[in-house]
């Protein structure tokens, strides 16, 4: 799994009891998972969110802590592909949420699913 | 299934496909799944996000769109409540996402689990 | 009066208070209108604001409040159409704003006012 | 009237159909009234929004304009103060919004409505 | 130096030592200059920023502070127009930010510098 | 250099030319920076930015681009870190922005200059 990108928690991250909220990781993640995504399809930007299996909130986080989110390839499909997220405590390395399938589809122009041509992980 | 909260679709919500940014609408269904939660609890304030199983999107939307976010208890559990979600499309009543559960934990001043005490769904 | 959309009043949304930032509530009053008039007008998404009679700011609100916005036809005219609105704490019910009137007009695609064609409040 | 603040429009400030959204004009205002009430009242911090007088939207805005936002002292009260506000495109000085009345109310610690003992405009 | 455009902090401008986040006041600067740099070149919006020189923060600000932003021409090139720029706390007048050179050039509709015909500094 | 972060860039980030906003960018940085000057320094969370050094803009960017952000120690101090830092579009590799020296110091509980004790570079 490659940890990439990583967030610094501010007050305008938490919900009201003061912790991170779980509204804003998850838009995180869905960013983070479609940057993966394209630099695994050969920069494809055309690709949308198609699927995303159970979400286990394992741990919070608080204002001034660092979270970095790890992606890896699970399959690549013929037009799509198929990630696996950990997000986790960047000092602890406690987990605060994983996900084992997010789908992305790769499109044509007029939004219709797409071969990528694309099988094995680059860094 | 109760729909209350309703989004209109501007240029900030989309992704660079022009089409509406997948992590904004898990952010938006968060938001709204909690406060669902919490009117359902007596108004507990004291409430985390713990499980969301899995999201399948369905369609898309397009700035102008307006699209409203459904939500049901499922179940009340001694410390938990879960709900179901669907979010579609307010014109053409497209869905655009459905989510079969969605649990949240009432906690106490600790932040450990607590009793809720609620067992009927209430407007 | 039809209460749809609510929030749940975090950090971001607060002043140097530490209440509601009321420019922050006018925002939503301004998106909830936007969209209920929409709603009322056959979906017709081609309207823009045209006036706003006076706002009283009754009450503030806190992080962690739920607060509701609440949306009525007061009449349907050729081409506008006027709400009313209040804003109320979802738990305590007090009255947070009113405003009495809200217009929208309705547009042809030159951004003339056009008539609508509606005239009866629909769910 | 003395302009001060002034806003450079870009995507994320638009609604659906390209022009300004109303609900962001709004919050510029209230913050930009809010901190010309401040400055006025010897810098104190502790005012609040207590009442708007009708809002006219007498013409629009596009990306790339640039908008300033004129405010005046129109009455000092005891324990208020009252602020007429103007909107206007800075190239074409066209009128977007004008606002008679915005009164803040000065507080103490308590949350009660304060003497602030200013009676005259300052720079 | 002229001063406009002011800010009044908020808890979603904090980093998480509870003071101004830095990339906050970068950002609001960025926007400030280029602002200045448009009304100065007789209200061209075809404009970029080139170049800022080195940037000291010499003072922090805290939520309910107001700071001012001010903004000064110190050449006009032939292509381009240089500002220099200070932020300071509006109460207390302490420095926060000093900026000697932000340089901005003008381009013409293929994205190349093009002459701006400007000479003098315009209120 | 490293490079960790990397944005999407979407229609939210632009400016009214439609390429990314100098502003937005350079929050990014800071906060970038931020998180990198920290985990050098054993994860010490009580650090603020002092110096940055002058920024070449040499490239835009376009809604759909990647960027990445590029971070490495130039020095240590007793009570200071100092990085560079590039931002290069992921696909081309084009440098968008070039800075030397991104200056931060560490801050005991009172606000003062603390020693940090650290004197390698770690992943």
């Amino acid at each position: 799994m490659r940890f990439y990108s990583r967030k610094w928690i501010r007050p305008a991250d938490l919900n009201s009891h003061g912790s991170l909220f779980g509204g804003q990781l998850l838009q995180w993640i869905d960013e983070e998972a479609a940057i993966f995504a394209m630099c695994q399809l050969n920069n494809n930007p055309n690709i949308v969110t198609k699927y995303i299996s159970e979400i286990n909130f394992t741990a919070s986080a608080r204002t001034g802590d660092i979270v970095e989110m790890g992606m890896e390839v699970v399959a690549f499909g013929r037009t799509s592909i198929t990630l696996s997220c950990e997000v986790r405590n960047k000092v602890t390395k406690e987990k605060i949420i994983t996900i084992d399938r997010i789908v992305f589809v790769s499109l044509d122009a007029n939004g219709r699913p797409s071969p990528h041509g694309c099988t094995e992980e680059r860094d």
